[in-house]
């Protein structure tokens, strides 16, 4: 399922196919509301506009990319099915889509995962299949599933009409906020971010883009400061959405668009998480509070701008939080 | 600070009494959303709308009441500040309101309140007086500040402009979603529950009003039944908001307003406050989850109807969660 090197040719989705999957969305998925917090924007210095995805269909972005990629594939195609691994999230999401589609869908899910997110992935109807932590053995059982079923392999993130999908996110929030100054979203495999950007920089060239990533997890701060790709062994982090190696597609169009890449402490992740429940009254998951402890840490201070941030999703275990 | 009797004469606020708080309200409390969740509405059998006041401002309904009790002060009143006894909610937001209109404020409270609710208090400028639990204490830290400073008493709930300042959220919540059958709110003192029927009875006589009550602090539906207030001696619920009596006034609205008083259990409490936080993503305070666990537990079931929830607030120690 991963991807070493750009297929030959390969031009990066556009600003019109993330316009083009707004409306193979809509009705499909929510248009999640943007929140705001009077008492958040006097402590962070800034005007902070929360892009609430935890309240998206399954409880995540990932709804959005899956939703294109299931409905943009040909009839015949679809029929046979979908499948993926992934560690929650994007598996919801493409039994999801492939339930809304009325055709099979079959998730990869490492043991380890959290319980919530694969009760979750089993309630929307996929079928799923248990393997042990680690790459390897994910990509193993992918692999047997697709030469047994004939489904179609939809990658969580190295992929155009998941990138092109999760830019829907960034594309709402700009016509709710006109005159944001910067987006934050937080990047694992690189989906999120790399639509973030082409749907930013194709509305407004100066809008600055900032993938947010935990510092035990930091392979993409690594690769965008080498310029290539510096896979890390074992990424260490509570944001269990990010442990991902950014995809090969992910990697170009964050290097070419996104503006900086900065990393956070576990604790800020925790304190941030946190400061999100008590002030904004809202559940979201530690990825999610990735960007807001970039606020709070100083990784990347608002100093007065507007700042949109993607809260990426909800879902975690209520009874193991980090606190207490 | 309680009182025994009405006043002799004595009116309940009018439909027109909430609609004149709605305006003075405006642009002084958030009009908070209405969410909802098409899981939701599959699990409990009815189209269920939450009116989420948990985002309303010092996280609880109570902002309404405080702000126009405050505002509707003449200049000479006010000017000497306002105080009362509160366990929390209505002691930030009478804080609140006396901040906005640049007057002090005094709040009595038991020593046994959880600590957010304190920290909130003291965060919107009040002078925080500690006490012993019970009644009988709060009373007379109240009596002695009252004697010493000349501030006007604001009663958290036996108060006219209370009342017709908690039913501007119905109000709200009606204009945003017409047609409801039923509206569901949690019922302690009384303040909520009366505000509410007077905007939902005020604009359809035909649209129900429940209160709901924890089993273990049941002086309301004892009242409702007995048809005369009957306090209980040592209130046990979780519900921290909900352990008041009935006032005086709130029964006589109650009893004359109110289609039933429904009780439900601790431990239906707590899983409704954990299913509204898996499934809606959102964080609510016990008090808020009544009404859910009514449903839930089969108290009152929406049947296939239009029911408006208000969820009064979201104000709670993150780290003395009731599970896990």
């Amino acid at each position: 399922m991963s991807r070493q090197a750009l297929p030959e040719g390969w031009q990066p989705p556009t600003f019109g196919d993330v316009q083009a999957a707004a409306r193979m969305l809509s009705g499909r998925v929510h248009r999640t509301p943007v929140l705001t917090c009077a008492a958040l924007d006097e402590i962070l210095g800034g005007q902070i506009f929360f892009k609430c995805e935890n309240f998206q269909r399954i409880g995540a972005f990932k709804a959005r990319g899956a939703m294109n990629a299931v409905w943009s594939l040909g009839e015949e195609a679809a029929a046979r099915g979908v499948a993926t691994h992934s560690s929650g999230n994007h598996g919801a999401a493409l039994a999801l889509a492939a339930r809304s589609r009325g055709v099979p869908s079959w998730v990869v899910i490492p043991e380890d995962a959290p319980q919530v997110k694969k009760d979750s992935v089993a309630r929307e109807g996929a079928t799923v299949v248990s393997c042990r932590p680690g790459l390897a053995a994910r990509e193993e059982g992918l692999g047997r599933i697709v030469s047994e079923t004939g489904a179609t392999l939809v990658h969580p993130y190295d992929d155009d009409r998941i990138i092109a999908g999760q830019g829907t996110a960034a594309l709402e929030l700009m016509a709710d906020v006109p005159g944001l100054d910067l987006i934050l979203a937080p990047i694992g495999g690189g989906g999120l971010i790399s639509g973030t950007a082409i749907a930013a920089k194709g509305l407004d060239p100066a809008l600055q883009v900032v993938a947010c990533e935990p510092a035990g997890a930091d392979d993409s701060r690594r690769s965008f400061v080498a310029g290539r790709r510096v896979p890390i062994e074992s990424p260490q982090t509570i944001a269990d959405g990010l442990r991902a190696t950014i995809g090969v597609r992910n990697f170009a169009i964050v290097t070419e668009m996104v503006d900086d890449v900065v990393t956070v402490t576990e604790e800020g992740i925790v304190e941030a998480m946190r400061f999100v429940w008590e002030r904004l009254k809202i559940v979201i998951e530690p990825s999610s509070a990735v960007p807001v402890a970039a606020m709070l840490e100083g990784a990347c201070r608002p100093d007065g701008r507007s700042v949109g941030v993607i809260l990426t999703g909800g879902n975690l275990d209520l009874e193991a939080l980090p606190w207490g």
